[in-house]
């Protein structure tokens, strides 16, 4: 939430952007169960959120169904994908082949999504195991070429913490302008990058909060 | 932030909750460079947020530092260390040894932070290779007997999306109250038990908002 900047003039708060994918993701299981419209009371029951403040998340993006009848649920997911661009497709590409990182190119929840790893990049060119799909693994010395060749626009990172920053340095300096940071650090951006950092030890922490106490 | 629930007695708002594993790495970032004290100014630099917000989260765990002489960081820390419950230690198991359960069974960060995966579960049995530790990997049967034989609080679930909500009602079944998800659904799980879904989809749609638009 906290390490990104904000660069659209109509200023939509950053939870509510954060929330947006999640009422993509349970919309369209509502569609999977045969429902076609939703209530914001029923939504909000989904969200663990009040009717209110579903009302308001989705005012800023529009007016969604009347009063009483509940939001046309095809509808809402077709205007909410495109809000938050997945209306285009979006070329990725990764650093750090790893363990982690294989596991990542070998995820299959990205390409329906939109998201296409088209080339990955490591310091010591790891040779992927034969399950791994076709993504030719470059030499550090190829990320500037291949991210103009390609048209990458997103960029997964996921090497040690030691060299995550100097690896996001380089990524920004080749115009990458959305980072997905697997490496346990608070990374430093500029203003008009936007980073999403993916780290279990933050997400353990803020649960065992609740745990100490019961 | 929406899917765990609330049981502690003092309310602090979830989304200072998720904060506080933050304050905790980039505090301990200013330890390493040197510095002893810190204002609420140039935390709110670090996090990206207004000094009055740093202080406003702050003051539900208590009164830290003289108005304008900063925070004492190390301190605060270990002040912090103990809101989020990591002045005690945590057993965990993971269910799902694919690909993504190993790189995090290898995942070298988690046992500094005080959280200790103690057992490995498969419903096909599948054989970690060499490299990783000494984790016992045991079929789904052993379930119930070692999360009470190894005292494990929190689980984490690596399995295919379709069966993820399986395997959480069965640990919920069993006890546990914290999970860690890394299956890309919305897991329901009853009141008490806190869950974090790990996903990277979710982090990249809400990220693009920021990107299809610059």
């Amino acid at each position: 939430m906290i390490h990104s900047n904000k660069n659209n003039s109509m200023f939509v708060p950053e939870v509510v952007v954060q929330r947006i994918p999640i009422y993509i993701r349970i919309l369209q299981e509502e569609l999977k169960y045969g429902n076609t419209v939703i209530s914001s009371k029923n939504l909000g029951k989904r969200l663990q959120m009040s009717s209110a403040q579903i009302r308001k998340d989705l005012s800023y993006f529009g007016k969604f169904g009347k009063q009483g009848q509940g939001y046309p649920i095809e509808f809402l997911v077709e205007k909410l994908k495109i809000v938050v661009g997945l209306g285009q497709k979006w070329n990725a590409c990764i650093v750090g082949t790893g363990r982690l990182g294989q596991a990542i190119i070998n995820y299959p929840g990205f390409s329906p999504e939109g998201f296409k790893i088209v080339a990955a990049f490591d310091s010591n060119n790891i040779k992927l195991d034969s399950s791994a799909d076709s993504i030719p693994i470059l030499g550090m010395e190829s990320l500037s070429k291949t991210i103009k060749q390609k048209s990458i626009n997103v960029a997964i990172v996921s090497v040690p913490a030691l060299e995550a920053q100097k690896v996001i340095d380089l990524l920004v300096f080749e115009g990458i302008k959305g980072i997905l940071n697997y490496a346990p650090i608070s990374p430093k951006v500029p203003n008009g990058v936007v980073i999403r950092n993916i780290d279990p030890i933050l997400s353990l922490q803020s649960m065992t909060y609740y745990l100490k106490e019961s």
